[in-house]
C-alpha cells in the first residue's frame, strides 16, 4: 500500500509539479497527513524536492512547490553498437545530463575489451549530484534466457556472452549492476514516452541490423520468446541474396545499413558511414539516391506483410533511417500504398522518429527513471 | 459482486463438476449459503442442474452432484463460406447437439438471398431442450466497426453489408439477434478452447482466402483495427503473379484454394473442390502434389516473416490446411528450417489442428457459451 502511494505521489509529482502539498492531496485522494509523510520520504532520499513558490496562478498564500529532483537517483544507457559506445546519463526527470558517444571498432574486439572501454567511458562521464541506481545496455541482438546474458549479437559476433559478469568486473566502483535489453526495444520505448499517446505502432530502426519493435497498447510486445520484431530477416526476395543469418533475401540484404553502403559505393573500414550516405544524398548523388530507394521499397515490402499480421495504427522510422527518412519514404510508401489493397491503408501513418539514432541510448537511461518512477521504494533508503 | 460469484460458481460447475454444494463451496472459497443461493439462482434458469449422486470417490454420504445443463441456454453458431452454410448448436457444456453444412454458391448470390437460405437451415435445425440466447456468424472477410456490419469479404464480393439487419428480417421467429467474428479469429479460439494450454500461436487456416489469427498470452489479438493476421496478402515474391486486391504476389496467389486447385487441374464449378484435392493427393497424383508442395513453400515462406515477427510459440494449421497437411507440412518445414536462421526454430512448433474445418464454426457457436460462463448475468430472468 505504501509502495503503491509513493509510486502515486512521485509520478504526480513528476507528471504535474511543482505542486504543494495541498494539491498533491486533493490529486491523489490522499489524506493531506499522507501526503506529508510520503512526501518527507521522498524527499529525505533525494527523489524530491520543494522550492519555494508555486506558479499555480491561484490567489492565496503561495504553498510550497513540489517538484521532482534534478539531483539525487539517476539512470544510466549504455550502448554498444558496431561502430561506436554510447554513455547516457539522465536525472528522474528524465532530462539528459550528460552525453558522450565515441567510435570504436567493436566488431573486431572481445566483449571483455569492449565492455572495459565502456567502463571507462562510464568512469570518464558523470553529472554533478547525481547518482546512478540502475544502469540499462542497448543491445544490438538478441537477449538469453539467462538475465544480462546476450544469446546473439550476430553484428558483433557475439554468443552467449555474459556481459553483466564482464560489467561487474570492469565497471567503475559504486556503478549499478547492468541489465540488458534489446536496442530496438529501448528505441521504441525512447520513441513512446515521447508520444505517450501513440499506443499501437510497429517501430523500425536500423543500427547495424534492422530491429523492429511492437508497441501494443502502449506495452512493448515481446513474443513468446521475447524476439519478436526481428523484421531484418523477414524474407523479402525468397531468392534473393544470401544473408549472414544461412537465410536468403532478407531485408538486411536490401536495407541493412552495410547493404545500403555498399550499394551506395560508400567504404567505411569500420567507421560510421551514414554521415556520408547523408551528404552524398543531400547533393542528389544517383548511386546513394538508388541505394536508399532499394531499401526504402524492400522496406515497404517488408512492413506490408508486418501491416497485415499485425494491424499497426503507425510505423515509425527510428534510428539512422529517421535521419534518411527523407530518401527512404518516397519509395516506403508507393510500396505500403500499392500493396496493402485488401484493407484501408494511409500514407500519412509511416512517420520518421525526432528521436533518430538517439533513441535506444535515450531509451536505456530513462528506463531505469520509469522504474522507480513506477516502484520507488527499491532506491529508499 | 453477485454477477462475478455466478460466473465463479458457474465457471468451476463446468470446469469441474459434477460438485456437491460443498464441494464448489470449498472450491470457491464462497460460504456454503452464499453458493445454496447462486446455485438455486442457475438452477431456475436452467444453467445448471443437479443429479443424485456425485462420484467423487469419497468415503461419506453422496452429495447431490451439480451439473452444467445441457438443456436449455445454448449457442448457436453459423457459417457463410463462398460454397456452402453451416449452422451448429452447442449446449452449455460446449457439446455439438446439432450440426448441419449443405453447399451453397455464395459468390453469385446477394447477401439478403444468402441470409434467407441460412436462416431457413437454422428453421430446420433444432435440438430438443436447447434454447439459443447468442447467435455468431463466422465472416470470410473483414469485419467493420459498426456492429453487424461487414467492411469487406472480397472472395464473396460483400461490401458493407448491414448482416445483422438483414439476419433480422429473414431469421426465424425467437432466433437471437446476430454478432459477426472473422472466421479465423474463430477458428483461432476453438483451437485454444481445445488446448487451453497452448498460449501463444499464430494459428492459419484456408477457407476461400487464407485467414491467420494470433494469439498472444491465451487471448486473440485483433490489432489496432481489429484486422491483424491478414496473412493471405503478406507478399511472398514481390514481382509474383497480380491478386484480386490489386496487389502483387500476395501467399494468396499461391496457396490460396483457388490458386491451390487451378494448379492441381481441379474444375470445381462453384463446388468445394478440397474433397477432389486430398483425393487426388492421396493417390500421389503429381499435379496435386506439386500443387500442394508449391502452397507449402510460400506458405512457409510468408509464416517465416510471421515468426520472426511475432515470435510465437508454436503455428497451427487449420480450417481445409489442416486436412491438407500431410501434404503442406514436408515443404512449410524446408522452409521455415532454412529461413528462421537468426533464433531457435524447431520443426515441431509447427502442427495441424485436430479441428480442421470444424473449427470456425465450433467456434461460433461456442463463443456465446463462453460469454455466458463468463458473465450469466445477462441469460438470468
Amino acid at each position: 500500500m505504501r509502495r503503491q502511494n509513493l509510486s502515486l505521489v512521485l509520478g504526480t509529482v513528476g507528471a504535474q509539479g511543482p505542486l504543494s502539498r495541498a494539491d498533491v492531496a486533493a490529486r491523489t485522494g490522499l489524506t493531506r497527513a499522507a501526503v506529508s509523510s510520503l512526501v518527507d520520504e521522498l524527499q529525505a532520499n533525494g527523489l524530491i524536492e520543494e522550492h519555494e513558490a508555486t506558479p499555480s496562478g491561484r490567489v492565496g498564500r503561495p504553498g510550497r512547490g513540489l517538484v521532482v529532483s534534478d539531483h539525487g537517483p539517476a539512470g544510466l544507457g549504455l550502448e554498444v553498437g558496431v561502430g561506436h559506445l554510447g554513455v547516457c546519463l539522465v536525472d528522474l526527470r528524465g532530462e539528459v545530463r550528460a552525453w558522450r558517444q565515441v567510435e570504436a571498432d567493436n566488431q573486431h574486439r572481445s566483449p571483455e575489451r569492449v565492455l572495459a572501454d565502456l567502463a571507462e567511458l562510464v568512469g570518464a562521464t558523470s553529472a554533478d549530484g547525481l547518482r546512478p541506481v540502475g544502469a540499462v545496455l542497448a543491445v544490438p541482438g538478441l537477449l538469453a534466457d539467462a538475465p544480462g546474458t546476450v544469446a546473439h549479437a550476430p553484428n558483433l559476433g557475439w554468443h552467449d556472452v555474459d556481459l553483466a559478469e564482464l560489467w561487474a568486473r570492469s565497471a567503475p566502483p559504486g556503478t549499478p549492476a547492468l541489465s540488458l535489453e534489446n536496442e530496438a526495444n529501448l528505441g521504441a520505448l525512447a520513441e513512446l514516452w515521447e508520444n505517450p499517446e501513440a499506443r499501437d505502432f510497429v517501430h523500425v530502426s536500423a543500427e547495424a541490423g534492422i530491429g523492429a519493435a511492437l508497441v501494443i497498447d502502449g506495452r512493448l510486445f515481446r513474443g513468446a520468446r521475447g524476439w519478436a520484431g526481428e523484421l531484418g530477416h523477414v524474407p523479402v526476395r525468397p531468392d534473393g541474396p544470401h544473408c549472414a543469418c544461412g537465410a536468403r533475401g532478407c531485408l538486411e540484404q536490401y536495407a541493412g545499413e552495410a547493404a545500403v553502403l555498399r550499394a551506395a559505393g560508400i567504404e567505411t573500414d569500420g567507421r560510421d558511414g551514414v554521415p556520408q550516405l547523408l551528404e552524398r544524398a543531400e547533393r542528389s548523388e544517383p548511386r546513394a539516391l538508388e541505394a536508399l530507394r532499394t531499401a526504402g521499397e524492400a522496406l515497404g515490402i517488408a512492413l506490408t506483410g508486418a501491416v497485415h499480421l499485425v494491424d499497426p495504427q503507425a510505423l515509425v522510422l527510428g534510428g539512422a533511417y529517421a535521419e534518411l527518412a527523407p530518401w527512404l519514404l518516397p519509395a516506403m510508401r508507393a510500396e505500403l500504398t500499392a500493396r496493402v489493397a485488401v484493407r484501408p491503408w494511409s500514407a500519412d501513418a509511416l512517420t520518421a522518429s525526432a528521436l533518430g539514432r538517439r533513441g535506444p541510448l535515450l531509451g536505456a537511461a530513462r528506463l531505469t527513471v520509469r522504474r522507480i518512477l513506477a516502484d520507488p521504494i527499491g532506491v529508499l533508503g
